[in-house]
């Protein structure tokens, strides 16, 4: 027995149950989680970041096996190999492809000739706007409390200020979210749904390692650390002893470039296609690199739940996040507290009645 | 013709048509403002920070004549002057006292004598259990997004996560609010009510610089800036070429001493009371003493108007404040918005219905 629909723009145009996204992540997103999202009434999107073009096409046929719900794949595209495992999504008519650092006309264009629909990850007003010129059908907007990369501005601030000025487009609201309150809170703001990485992660079919499923239940909100030194990107980790360290020094380049190199052959990544980017695009290599070479220490965190070693993304709702339900079970609750939330508003709306005299008085 | 009350928590304890919150700002919240808000069935609280106990008797005298609603005042109990405005409030029998920065016992229990409420400000629940301790009736819980000093954790997530772990006690939620749609999800994510200083700022009634209320009116969520240089905790303010000097660098001692001398001197404060701090508790005076320093500054932009050398206390929500409006048509626009985000999320969660296949069946 299922909750009713949460109907939005979003779920409408996405054909998707419940307003409810999991975003992709690397080494979590997996086809199993993924189609398990999906097959709860939300929508799951393959992290293809660790992925060569053929992994992604199996992955693909993977999740058409254990679902016939709507998914996607995501393409962050200033990454190597993004482009190769976009073009498979094409190939194999994946309904979403959820694109981030860079321009997809292309993508938006292949979409387009099936009935696909793009998601592009955005931060800022700037980027949404070359967002949506590429044909972005609805924008994911990820709030300075998220997991991993987000800006300054918070998703409370983000939220509304979106919802002003793309009046027309559907938007997700990614960062802080974790509960069907979370969910009610963004609808009121002017949201369309929620993207939620950090609460699918610590789920039972998540891939994410135990000991770090463990860790996130038992950390609270303030358990996080913020700052550009860790991936050359700003971003939110788990605070340990070792992402405070990884984030108190930027190591320097040789360091970098070698653990890139290192990086690139364990995706399967050929290193030419690395090699003439560290000498034609050095600013932009460098990024791709400081960002390759922390692959290592979230792989370590991820996958095999060594905090001593490894660095885990997480964002600050991990306060909210107590146990490691199952996910149809989680995103049930979710629809419920959601609606919950929504009814016991009601009783703060009422006809108007007599003022409280309890203090006015004095 | 007023909007229906808005009827929580916070409204009923503490006597309020709507559960909204002027705080305390030094230099903006004065008694007309306080009387304004109040007499628009919020709650004004006046900011007695730059007032000596005199000028606090007065202020409380002033605000008395001009509204019979409830009111408070705020006390930023680390700094040098607050106790005694504290003790003047409960003299005179103030309703609120709304107390930050320090243990308050004393207050509680001298409220509580006549039936006056405490609220406490607090960024952590370390501080918030010492607060419930001290007697505090409501917390004000401030985000990362707000004006001047929020900590790490953004109101999206504090609210839920204080809901959870104070379940019993009225929580105002402080940071990221302008809009009836924010009040709205505020009260989804479990706050009995929100401030909004910013927001509360830039009206017609407020004694803010015309040229600061319009130079926040044309800034969006991404221009401020967040650091603990300025004024020696960590806070946000609007980003001018003045302020980003400010944050950048952290003024020598000699400097922030020299200068706490001249603001304590404006403020009425004798010098006895600053230099004993200074030789016996350094670590504390220091930050009382950059805090100080920081005077200056604010004072320029916030009474003069003055953004080429002062630097204006601000939160992200900027972006969403986009005119000057009264402060009665603004707070009835709040609760018409709030009470409009609410009946919108209704047709979200109709009777289950036929699932859309735009694009299931791919």
């Amino acid at each position: 027995m299922q909750a009713p629909a949460i109907s939005t723009r979003f779920t409408r145009i996405f054909g998707c149950r419940y307003p409810i996204l999991l975003p992709g992540m690397s080494w979590i997103s997996n086809p199993e989680l993924v189609a398990s999202v999906s097959n709860a009434g939300g929508v799951g999107i393959l992290a293809t970041g660790p992925l060569t073009a053929e992994e992604t096409r199996d992955s693909i046929r993977k999740i058409r096996s254990l679902t016939d719900q709507p998914f996607g794949i995501g393409a962050t595209l200033l990454m190597p190999g993004a482009k190769e495992n976009a073009k498979v999504a094409l190939d194999e008519q994946v309904p979403i492809i959820n694109v981030s650092l860079g321009k997809a006309t292309w993508i938006a264009d292949g979409l387009a000739q099936y009935g696909g629909k793009m998601i592009a990850t955005v931060t800022n007003q700037k980027h949404a706007l070359g967002a949506l010129e590429a044909g972005a059908d609805a924008l994911m907007v990820t709030g300075h409390e998220a997991a991993a990369h987000g800006g300054d501005v918070t998703s409370l601030v983000l939220i509304p200020s979106f919802r002003k000025h793309f009046p027309d487009t559907p938007i997700l609201a990614a960062g802080g979210f974790a509960t069907g309150q979370g969910l009610a809170g963004a609808l009121s703001l002017g949201a369309d749904g929620v993207a939620m990485g950090s609460r699918m992660a610590v789920t039972r079919e998540s891939p994410l390692a135990e000991a770090t499923k463990l860790a996130i239940v038992s950390s609270d909100e303030s358990e996080t650390l913020f700052g550009s030194k860790f991936d050359g990107i700003p971003a939110r980790v788990l605070k340990t002893p070792k992402s405070q360290q990884a984030m108190d020094r930027r190591p320097s380049f040789p360091v970098v470039a070698h653990r890139a190199f290192q990086a690139a052959l364990k995706m399967g990544i050929p290193l030419w296609k690395v090699l003439p980017g560290l000498l034609t695009q050095f600013e932009k290599m460098f990024i791709i690199a400081q960002f390759g070479a922390a692959t290592e220490a979230i792989q370590a965190a991820t996958v095999n739940g060594d905090l001593e070693n490894g660095v885990q993304f997480v964002g600050q709702c991990q306060g909210l996040i107590d146990d490691i339900p199952m996910v149809n079970d989680l995103v049930q609750r979710i629809v419920s507290e959601a609606r919950q939330a929504h009814e016991d508003q009601a009783t703060f709306y009422g006809e108007d009645e007599a003022m409280p005299q309890n203090i006015r008085s004095m």
